[in-house]
C-alpha cells in the first residue's frame, strides 16, 4: 500500500497552495485523501492527478453527486461532517491548507488519533501541529512524520 | 423542551469548574448534555444532579458500561469519536471547560454548525468562541447566546 | 437510570400500534427512545407522553427542526442514517413496529450489538428477533428480555 | 471513475464464492469496495487482486491494523459499525455473500439509499434485493443494475 496523506482545508485563496501540495505528494508516491468536495479538496486532487498520482475523496453526502472531478475513488459516507473523522484517520499524516471550523475539527481529530499534522502557513495555530512555510516544506514534514510514527 | 447546553472538555484540574457549570445550568433550568464519560463530563453531570437538574450522556462505545453515574439518560452511539459531533449538535449552546484535542474537534464542529461556543478560561483560544472568566459568566453567556440565536 | 426501550419503524398504518407500545412502556416506567421524526416515531413518543413517560429522540439532521413535538430530550447527531446505530444501541431492548429498509438496518444493528429485538406483527421476519402479536405482548417481551440479558 | 461495487458479507464457508465475485468484478473493470476485514471481505479483495483489479477497504476502527492484505486503498473511519453505511453507499451496486446481522444492516441501508442489492444464494431474503444463484450471475446482475440506475 502507498502512503496516504490527507489534505484538509478550504478557501479559494488557498487553492494554489493546495494544488502544489497535491502535486508534490503524488510525485513522492503518496496517495492524496481529501473530503472530496471543492476548493482546497479539489485543488489538492487536481494537483495530484496532474502528476499522475492517485486520489481518494471521502464525501459527506449520500451520493457521489458533489464529488469533484479529480477523484479516482470515492467513498460516500452518508454521515455529514462526521466524515471529517474518516478523512484524517485515513491519512498516515495530515496537511491543513487554509480552512475554517471544519478544518479545526479535523486537526483536533487527527491529533486525538495520533496522526501527525502539518499546518501550511497561514492557518490554524494548534499546539501539537507542525507549521510549514511552503507547500514543499509541508509535504516534506508530512512524509517524514508519516514514516517516523508509522501510526497506521 | 428545556434548553440543552453541552458541556465539553477534559482534565481533572478542571473538574471543579465543570461541576459549578453543571450546577448553575441546572439551576437555570437547562438540561446538561455531555459525552457521558469521566472528568469534566462526569463533574458537569454531578453538578447538575446536585441541583436537581437533568443530564444526558452521549457515549462513544457500544454499551453503557463506561457511563458515569450522574446521567439520567444515556445515548449509546457506537461511533467512537464521531459522537463528538452529536454532543455539540445537541446543545443550544456549548461550554468548553479545559480539554485537549477532542475538545478542539468539538469546538470546531460546534462553530461549523453555528452553535454558540463559550470557552471557560483557561482553554482553547478560537476565533468565533466567546471567552468567560468564571463558571457563572460561562453559563450566562451560553444561555444568552442560546436564546438569541435560537439555532435549533 | 430507567430502562430504555427503543421503538423503531415507519408507516402511518402502524401508528396506532406504536402509540399503544409507547403508552405501555411509559406505564411500566421505561424511557422511550426513537429516531425522533414522524409516523411510528412520533406515535410511540406521543403514547409515552400520554402516560406521563419520558421520551428521547435521536435525530439524523444537524438541527432540531424535524423533531416531533412529543420529545423531552433531543439528540441531534448530524450523521444521517448513521444515527440508526445509536437509536438501537441506546435501547436495553428494541421494538420494531412496521417499518421498511431503515428499520431492517436497525434490526440488523440491534442484533449485531446483542440487543433483544421484538418485531410486532406484521413486520420484518428476521431470525433472532422475537415476534409479538399485540403491543402488550411486544412490551412484555421487550421488558423481560431487557431485564434478562442486562446487555448494557 | 471506474464503477464501484461493494461486496458485503461474512462466514468462512462463503469465501470461495466471495473470491470468485471479486475476481469477476475485477475482470469487468469494477473496483471492489468492502469493509476491509477478514472472511468474505478479504476473499473478495483477494479475488479482485488476482485479476489485477483495484480494491478499497472501509475499516471500522481507528487504525489500519485490522485491514486485510489485499487492499490498495484503506479508509479508516473510526465509527465502528457505523461504517457499514459508508460501505454500501460507496457502491454503485452491492453484492451480499453470506453474512449475518451486520450484513442485514448493510442490505437495509443499501436499499434505503436506493443502491441495487444482489444476494448470492444462500443468503438473506429481503424484498427489494435481487437473488443470484452463482457468483457470475451476481456480478452480472450487479453491473447491469449499476449501469441502469446510475444511482450515483
Amino acid at each position: 500500500m502507498a502512503i496516504q496523506v490527507s489534505v484538509v482545508g478550504s478557501g479559494t485563496e488557498h487553492e494554489a497552495n493546495a494544488e502544489t501540495v497535491g502535486l508534490l505528494l503524488a510525485e513522492r508516491g503518496a496517495t492524496v485523501v481529501t473530503g472530496g468536495l471543492g476548493e482546497v479538496m479539489a485543488a489538492a486532487s487536481r494537483g495530484a492527478k496532474s502528476a499522475g498520482g492517485t486520489t481518494i475523496g471521502i464525501l459527506p453526502g449520500e451520493t457521489r453527486a458533489a464529488a469533484n472531478e479529480w477523484l479516482d475513488h470515492v467513498v460516500v459516507t452518508g454521515i455529514g461532517h462526521g466524515r471529517n473523522l474518516a478523512v484524517v484517520a485515513s491519512g498516515d499524516a495530515v496537511i491543513a491548507v487554509g480552512g475554517r471550523y471544519g478544518t479545526l475539527a479535523e486537526i483536533g481529530f487527527a491529533l486525538t488519533l495520533g496522526r501527525p499534522v502539518v499546518v501550511l502557513e497561514p492557518g490554524w495555530a494548534v499546539d501539537g501541529a507542525q507549521r510549514a512555510q511552503t507547500p514543499a516544506e509541508a509535504v516534506e514534514f508530512a512524509l517524514a512524520a508519516a514514516r517516523h510514527t508509522g501510526v497506521t
